[in-house]
Order: C-alpha cells, then structure tokens, then sequence
C-alpha cells in the first residue's frame, strides 16, 4: 500500500479539558483545571448525557480563551463520542457557529479528530480547526452495561470509563501558530483489525491487536522505537498494555522502556479501584490535552508518537454473537523551540 | 468567517450501490443492480444489523470492482451509518484492508464522506480514498423507533429510511482518475442548526433549516441557483423539501424550479405508501451513487449542488426532552468531457 504516513505541518494552538471528581482526585489531577466542583460530576445538568455534552462546551470554550481566537477563526470542528448517535458533541457543540464534521472512532477519536484536522491545516484548506471529544462515566455505563444503580460486579479486566472532554485546536503553519511549541508532523489512520475476543469487559484484549498493527506498519516506514522519546496509547489500560508489548517484543521489537497508556495514567492503581484502567473518548483527550502536550511544550518530552485507540463494537453487536473490532490511528507530535 | 468553500479537483472514479426489496420496487428501481434477490432483504445474514452490514461490504466490493482497482489502490476509506456505534459499517467494512475513518453525520454521511474523501485525493494526501454508508428499515425502525412486529402507526409526517447502502471511490487528478466525467469542484461542510423541533417523526421539519443555513452560506460567497442544473437534498423529503423552498423563498431566493429531493425519488408516493418519502444514510447515498452521477457522467447533469441532510438527535436525546440539532453538508458535482 501507498501513501501509509501522511506527512503534516501544523501546530497545537491551545488544547484544554474539563473533567469529574475522580479524575481530579488522581495521580495527575491538578493538571486538570476544569471540574466540576460539587463532585456529582452533572456540571449543573438534570442527566449524564447534558452533563458529558456541557463538558465539551467547557473544554472548547476553554481552549478558545487560552488561545485568544474567536469562534469565527476556526473553519471547521472535528468531534465525536461514545454516546448513540454521538449526542454528546451534536448538542455540546451547538452553541459554536463552526462547521461540524461529525466522527465515530469509539475511543480513538481524539486522535482521528485531531489527525483530520491536522490536514485541513497543514494543507492550508483551513487556518485553524478544533477537535473535541467526551466521555462520562455514569452515561456509558447505562448505555453499554448497567445504570450504576444497579452496582453491577466489574471483572479485573474491566475499564473505568473516563468523565472527561478533551478539546484541541489546531493551527497551519502559515497562520504562524507556533507559539505553544508542539508541531504535529506525521499520521497514520488505522486499519481496522478484528481478532476474535468477544469479551467486552476486555477491551484492552480487542484494541491492542490493532494498536500493534498501526504501530508495526509505521515502523514499516523507516520509524524506529529509539527515535522517540514516548509511545503512548489511549486506553489500552493495564491488561491490554501488557498485551500490546508481548505483540510488539515477538515481532522483535522491544517497546517497553519507551510505552505508556493514558488509561494507566489517570487512575491510581491501588487507590481508586478502578481495575484495568482509565478508558473512554475522554482518556485520551484530557491525559494529552492537559498532562502529554504541555510536557511537549515544555520540551520535557521532545517527540511522542500518539495511539488513540478504539473498539467498534456496540451492546447489540456483542449480545448478535460478534466479536470486536478495533482501530487504532497514530499521530506524531514533536517538541519545536521555534 | 473564513474560508466558507472548499475548492476541489478530484473525480468519483466509481460508484455503486445495494438496496432492498422496496427500493427496487420503486421507480428508479432499474438503476440498482444489487439487490437481495430473495425479497426478504437480509443478505444472506441472520440479523437486519449484519444485513446492513453485508451491504456495505457488497456496494464497496462492487465499487472497487467497477474501477478495475484494489483494495491496496485506496488510502483510506470514510464510513458511517446510523446504528449505534456505527457498527454497519465497522462490521461491513472489516473485510478491507483499507485505513478507516469512521463518521457519524446521520444522513449527511455520505456527503460528509465524499467531501472528507475529496480533499484527501484533492490535496494528494492520498491518491484515492472511498466514501461509504448505509441504512435498513428493519434495523433503524427497532433501533430508533418500535421493532416492525409491533405495527406501529405511522404519521404523515414520517419518513421511510432506505435499506441501502451506497459505495464512492474518489480520486485525485494527479492519478487520471477522470474517466467518468464526474469532477468534484466544491464542498461547504455544514454548521449544526436547532429550531426547536422535538417531533422525532417529522425530520424533514428538523433538518430544512440547517440546509437553508449551508445553501445560503454557499450563495453568499458568489454562487447562485441559475448557474447550476440541479439542487439535491439527501432526504428531506415532501414535508422538509416544502419548507426548505419556503424557507428560501422567504429569503429571497427561488429555487423550486431546479430543487429535487433523493427522499422524494426514491419511492412511489402513491403507491409504496412511504408518507413524507425515504430517509436514512442510504437514500442519498444509493440515488447519488446509482441514479443521479450518472446522470452527471453522461451530462444530462451538468452541474449538481448536493446537500446531504442529518438530524442528530438520538433516541435519549429527545426521551430527555431535547430538540433535533440538524447538520447539512454541501457537495458541488459537475460534468465534466475532459
């Protein structure tokens, strides 16, 4: 196949998150600034859905202050969630008079998001453009397992869903956005990749075949592990992690000492019970917005290699007997002193 | 705001199409070649979700089939439906080994797709990429409303979605991808629109204020009805596509002598007793692909403004009393003899 990377020229302008009461309770919650202060983790809405839709508001506006744009400097806006129908970014998103590109990439929509708008401007089709996602603990759970009333068991290898939205924008070259430092320079969208687990309280199990298959193809392309300083991926958690560096090692790549995963990041282990790990559209996007890109920034962590990861299933897929399909899209963000 | 149009210089390469019984019945039936032969619109599969599914997968096949080309010949693919999760397309499309951008505009997906597809093969990013969606009466009337067996009433006002899916491959000019005439000059994504509907059975009423919102936004930068043949709605059918001209008419702008809508193509008002005419993903896309471009290949079409039509809401959304947000996303087509 041609054409595997897609080569970018384009800078993170502003990048911002709003998130609950766990999330800020965690190892790296006071990189979080937006939260909801009462801890009910309803952000002044009657339901969890107006609730995980609020946040996406926050997160965006949040991340238009921060950059000192208008809406009216943003062409387009590339969000996505997990809820049906992706309620939460079609009614979080309404207030802002921006284009909409709708996406589904279960959790790995904030890096398709900002991968597609990455391209928009570094192909100069627009100056800037905002990618946003969410996901809340309470309306995921309700949706693809039990409301929480119920108190359902959680297998070990069960994920917490992140409450939390993420929201980046993303500025071409020639609109000189370059201030904050964080160049996005490579892309590689995912291949879909289905190997047989039909387990959904084991979506680390599903996503981690696909995640090595990005990883692989685009070490195919002349990238190697040591030229990176980060390889992180979005919600693999602890099981799927693990599984992710077994693949990788037996096809003679070692990417241990360089790998991390944002659901393993956002959580504590120990303390806060919540098994696997951290998952959901929101892992990814606040643990980058708010605790990756700023290291980028800083130059702390000078090239990252990002894997959203994502499984496509849905409850009626699993309930018809199918197994799980995932995705996984890569992104290159590279520290620049400029 | 900037940069409103898109330009664009890429070609549909191929186009193709499957459909159920009824869409075959109707009066542009002739043109889909595909179709479940056994009239029970399954496909061959045991659920109406993996016969949408397998759709998908039979359009695509088709289309790739039509263009003399291969899987490895497309960068990337751009796929949506309306299930949730989008598992139409995750599960149809597994097959291909194609990078895959997954979307959710509702039933603007397959303009969103083409669009997204365009600049992709506009920009050289990719020589070719592919665009495709699909929708089932059986598994959005259990999805979004009652299962079929219950024998719901329906209103006037209500829609008919489309057992359908439409596949588009795209190419850029670099690759001399002009051999069916059909170039790709224009798009315009749309902005999200909320007027206050709350009717889940009357989308058209939801969705013609924000294609009078794209359309208007289109004619503001210097484009106008005379200079095109063809104004084409996905599917807002006879309610939506009456109060889109009212709306226009309203603002000065006549456009009823050139307007059209795929909803009202598709089936036989007086006979197939579809009420307000067809929905879903797959009404444009399978019009479009089988019965409309074609027209635009031999240039009977020589210019056609297509507007594909989403209503966002979900079935939650409007439980908890919400309106239908609504998107529409502009795609110009023209005839070209080079």
């Amino acid at each position: 196949m041609k054409d595997q990377i897609i080569k970018l020229q384009s800078w993170v302008v502003s990048a911002a998150s709003a998130v609950g009461k766990r999330e800020h309770d965690g190892p790296i919650g006071n990189c979080f600034t937006l939260y909801d202060a009462t801890g009910e983790d309803k952000f002044g809405k009657d339901t969890w859905e107006k609730a995980e839709s609020e946040m996406q508001r926050l997160a965006l506006k949040q991340a238009l202050e921060d950059s000192s744009l208008e809406e009216s400097d943003i062409g387009a806006m590339f969000a996505g969630d997990l809820l049906n129908q992706c309620v939460g970014s079609a009614y979080g998103l309404l207030e802002f008079d921006i284009p909409y590109f709708g996406l589904y990439g279960a959790c790995s929509t904030a890096a398709e998001g900002i991968m597609l708008a990455s391209v928009m401007t570094s192909y100069g089709i627009f100056d800037r453009c905002a990618a946003v996602t969410s996901s809340h603990y309470c309306s995921a759970e309700r949706q693809y397992r039990t409301p929480i009333e119920y108190g359902g068991q959680r297998p070990p290898t069960a994920q917490w869903t992140v409450t939390g939205s993420g929201a980046f924008i993303i500025g071409g070259e020639n609109v000189g956005d370059g201030q904050k430092g964080i160049k996005i320079t490579e892309a590689m969208p995912g291949i879909v990749v289905e190997k047989g687990i039909t387990d959904a309280n084991n979506m680390g199990a599903a996503m981690a075949p696909a995640t090595a298959h990005t990883l692989l193809r685009y070490f195919s392309e002349g990238r190697s592990v040591e030229e990176v300083d980060l390889i992180v991926t979005g919600d693999l958690g602890y099981e799927g992690g693990a599984i992710l560096c077994d693949i990788m090692e037996a096809e003679g790549i070692d990417i241990r000492s360089r790998y991390n995963d944002c659901g393993m990041m956002i959580y504590s282990r120990n303390v806060q019970d919540t098994h696997a790990g951290g998952s959901g559209c929101g892992c990814s996007a606040t643990v980058m917005a708010s605790y990756l890109l700023p290291k980028v920034a800083s130059g702390e962590i000078k090239r990252l290699i990002f894997l959203g990861t994502g499984a496509m299933m849905s409850p009626d897929s699993i309930k018809q007997g199918s197994a799980i399909p995932a995705v996984a899209h890569l992104v290159r963000f590279e520290h620049s002193g400029e």
